[in-house]
C-alpha cells in the first residue's frame, strides 16, 4: 500500500493562532483512498527546518502532501524548501503569472509585485491549479535520478510531491478537482471504509475485554475508543471498493449489534439525543422534561434535533423548593421529610412533568452538581433521576463523586437520563427494577 | 529560550477520526509560558514509530510532550515507548493503582484487570497525576547521564518528557494544575502575561478600528480576535515578573475599559452568564426565563455557574402553543393574530414568566431556529426577545438568516438574551428604544 505523509507549514500553527483543520481533511481523504498514513509533521516559516522536515517525510513516505507557504509573502517558503531540497533552479511560469493577473482584474484589484513570487515553479514539477485563489500548487513526480542525486534512501521507489495552499477552501477544490484524479489513477490500491458503534453503559476496557476476540482481526480490524461519557467500537475495512469493504465488516458488525444490544445505540453521527428523538418520533410520543440540577442541559440536548418541536412539548427547570411544589405539584411533606434531592422527589416530579406537559412520557432529575450542597449522606454527583408515563414509574440514584466537577456531574446525568428514556422506548423491561445496577 | 515539541500519538490521528484539538491547545499555552515550538508530529499506534518520533524530539527540542497513548488497551503505548527509548524497566506503582481503584469505585464500575497497565511507570520518572481520570501522565527530568546511555545528541542539555491522555479535558486539566506551575518554575524565562477583554455587540474590524492606535504598540502588545458570537482584544505584556507585566498592561487595559464601556462585559474567564449571574447576586434579585426556539440552551448556561440556584427559580421550555397558554397565559387571541413567533407574543411569555416564577426580571424568547419552520415573512433566525420587571418592558427583534445553522441560531440567540439581562443589570437606560438597532 502507498504511503502519504502530510507536513503543515506555517508559524501561525506552532503558535496555535491556528486550528489545523485541513490535516484532518487530508487523513480522511488519504485513508478513503486506501493511502496509509504513518506521520505527520508541521513546521514553522525557516528554511532548514521546512527542508529538513520535507527530507524526512520523502524518506519515509511514497507521497509528501505539504499544506501552506504557498502565499506572496517573504515568510512563504515552501517552493522555494523544495527545489533546494531537490537541487533544482526555480524558474518563472508565464502561464502562472497570466492566470494570476487575470484572477486580480476579475476581482478590480491592482496586483502588486510581491505576487510575482507565486508564478516561480522547481524545473521538473507540473502545475496544481487552484481554481479559487491565487496560489497554485505543484504536482512533482520524482523518479530515481532526481531522487539518487540527492542522495535519497529508496531511491527506485518513485515519489511524488504535491503542494497545497493553506487555506482551507482552496485545498479542498484542489484536491478534489485535481488531486483525488491523480492519486487514484497513480496510487489507489482500494479503500479504507471505517464505522463507529457508540456504546453507553460499558467503560473502554470492559469493551476491549467483551470483544477481545475481535481486536486481533486484521482485516476488518476493531479498535475501541474512550468518548465523553460513552465509549465506541470502530470497525474499519480495506478493499478495493467501498461496497466490498462493507461486506467485510458486516458480519462483524452484526456480532457486535447483537451482543452488545442495548448499549450500543447507534453509529457515526448519532447521538443520544438523536436516537431518542427518532423513538420518539416513530412512536408518535410526547416527552416533558423536569430538570433540577442539569438546569436546562437535557432539554437543550434533546431540542437541538430539528424537528423536536413535534415530540417536546413543554420542559421546565425547577430549581427552587416553592417551583418544584407550584409547578409540579411536589408535595411539602416530601420535601420537608426528604428533601429536595430525593428517590420521592424525583418521583413526584416526573409524575407531575407527565400531567403538566399532558405527555406520554416524563423524565425527572433532581441532584447535586456541586461543588457545593453536598452533605456527607448526599455528597456532591448524588442524582436521582426518575421516568414516568401511565402506569409505569422507574427511578434511579447515581453517586458520580465530586472529582469530575460541576459541568461534568450535569453531562454526565444528561447522558444516562437520555439513556433512560431510550431504553424505555426500546423495550421498558431493561429498566426493571433488577436492571437498575447496572453501571452508568 | 527553551524550545518543546509536541508529539500526537494515535492512529485516530492520522485517519483523521480525531481532529487533533489538544496540539493547538498546547501551542497557545507554550506561546504562554514563553517556550519556543519548532515542530510538531503525529504518529500512528506503532512501536518502532513512536520511538523514533520520540527520539527525534528529544533531539531537537528540551521539552518532549506527548498526548494520547496512555490507556489501558494493547494500542495504547506511550509509556512503553518512551521506558524502551530510555534504555529503562516498566515497574508497577502501587500509589496510582490505588488511585485508580478508587476512581473507579467511586463511578461504581467494577475495575477490569486491563487496568493494570495504567500503574506501569518507568523507573526515574515521577507521576504527572491525572485528577479527572484513569490514565495519569508522567514527569521525567533527564540528565546527562540519561541522555548520554541512550547516545543522545547534546546529552550535557537537561530534557524534560511529559505525558498526557489524549482525552481534552484531563489533558487541560493536568496541565494547568501541574505543567504550567512546573515549566514555570524550570523553564520560563521571563513571563508572557496576557488577557482577553471579552467584547459583545461590535465585529473584530470594528474593533481594531478603534483601537488602531494600540495595535501597533510592541508592549504590551494589542491584537483583535474574532470569537463566537463575541469579540477579544488580547493584550499581552512580557517582563521578568508577572507583577511588572501587569503594570505595563494596566494603562491599555484602563483605555480599553473606559471607551468600550458597556460592551466590554468582562476577561478571561469571564462568561455573559457568570457576569449575569454575579450581578443578579449583586442585587440580590431573581430571574425567571420562558425559552421557545432555544429549547433551553439559555437555562442551561446560567444554571451552569456555581451558586445559581440563588438567583434562578424556575425556567421553562415553552415549545407548544398549549404550553404558552396553560403555563405562561399567553392569550389564544395573540398566538391567532400575531403568531407563536412575534413581539407581541414574547411579551406575554416574558410578563407571564414573572409571575409565574415570582421574579424580579423575567426574559424571554420565541423564534425559529430552523431548519424548517420560517415563512417570507418570519425567515429562519427570527427571534423575538422580552425583557419584563416590574414597571419596565423591553423587547428586541434579531434576523439572524438561515445560513448559520440551527444551532448557530440558537447559541447566538442566547448571547443576544444574556446581554439584555446584563445591560439592564447595569444600567437599564442602556436598553432604551433607542439603542435598540444596536447589532447583535
Amino acid at each position: 500500500m502507498p504511503s502519504a505523509e502530510v507536513v503543515s507549514i506555517g508559524t501561525e500553527l506552532l503558535l496555535g493562532q491556528v486550528l489545523d483543520t485541513n490535516s484532518q481533511f487530508l487523513a480522511v481523504e488519504l485513508a478513503k483512498l486506501g493511502i496509509e498514513s504513518y506521520f505527520r509533521s508541521t513546521v514553522g516559516d525557516n528554511k532548514p527546518r521546512i527542508r529538513s522536515v520535507l527530507r524526512q517525510a520523502l524518506e519515509r513516505s511514497d507521497i509528501l502532501i505539504t499544506t501552506g507557504g504557498l502565499g506572496p509573502t517573504a515568510d512563504d517558503l515552501t517552493t522555494e524548501c523544495i527545489a533546494d531540497l531537490l537541487e533544482t533552479e526555480l524558474f518563472f511560469d508565464e502561464e502562472i503569472w497570466d492566470f494570476i493577473k487575470k484572477l486580480f482584474a476579475s476581482r478590480n484589484f491592482p496586483i502588486p509585485d510581491s505576487n510575482r513570487k507565486q508564478a516561480l515553479r522547481p524545473l521538473g514539477a507540473d502545475i496544481l491549479h487552484n481554481p479559487v485563489g491565487s496560489a497554485p500548487g505543484m504536482i512533482w513526480k520524482l523518479g530515481e535520478a532526481e531522487l539518487t542525486k540527492i542522495g535519497l534512501k529508496d531511491a527506485s521507489k518513485p515519489r511524488v510531491i504535491l503542494t497545497f495552499p493553506g487555506v482551507p477552501r482552496e485545498l479542498t477544490e484542489m484536491w478534489h478537482q485535481i488531486a483525488v484524479p491523480f492519486l487514484r489513477s497513480h496510487f489507489a490500491a482500494g479503500v479504507l471504509w471505517s464505522t463507529e458503534l457508540k456504546h453507553y453503559g460499558i467503560g473502554e476496557s470492559a469493551l476491549a475485554e467483551q470483544y477481545a476476540h475481535l481486536l486481533d482481526l486484521s482485516n476488518p480490524t476493531v479498535a475501541p475508543y474512550a468518548g465523553h461519557a460513552e465509549c465506541r467500537l470502530r470497525v474499519t475495512a480495506k478493499a478495493s471498493t467501498v461496497e466490498e469493504a462493507k461486506a467485510l465488516a458486516a458480519p462483524v458488525l452484526e456480532e457486535i449489534k447483537r451482543d452488545s444490544a442495548h448499549r450500543c445505540y447507534g453509529d457515526d453521527t448519532d447521538t443520544l439525543e438523536s436516537v431518542v428523538g427518532r423513538l420518539l418520533k416513530q412512536g408518535s410520543l410526547k416527552l416533558s422534561v423536569a430538570e433540577s440540577c442539569t438546569g436546562g442541559l437535557v432539554s437543550q440536548r434533546l431540542t437541538d434535533i430539528p424537528g423536536s418541536s413535534s415530540y417536546i412539548a413543554l420542559n421546565v427547570v425547577t430549581y427552587s423548593n416553592e417551583a418544584k411544589m407550584d409547578i409540579l405539584r411536589v408535595s411539602q411533606q416530601t420535601l420537608d421529610t426528604e428533601g429536595a434531592v430525593s428517590e420521592k422527589c424525583a418521583e413526584e416530579m416526573a409524575k407531575g412533568a407527565l400531567l403538566l406537559g399532558h405527555a406520554d412520557l416524563a423524565l425527572s432529575i433532581t441532584g447535586i452538581a456541586g461543588p457545593d450542597g453536598g452533605t456527607a449522606e448526599k455528597p456532591v454527583g448524588t442524582v436521582f433521576l426518575g421516568l414516568a408515563a401511565k402506569d409505569f414509574y422507574v427511578g434511579k440514584s447515581l453517586k458520580l463523586g465530586k472529582v469530575s466537577g460541576r459541568t461534568e456531574v450535569r453531562f454526565r446525568t444528561s447522558q444516562e437520563a437520555l439513556n433512560m428514556v431510550r431504553l424505555f422506548l426500546i423495550d421498558r423491561s431493561l429498566l426493571a427494577p433488577k436492571s437498575l445496577s447496572a453501571k452508568p
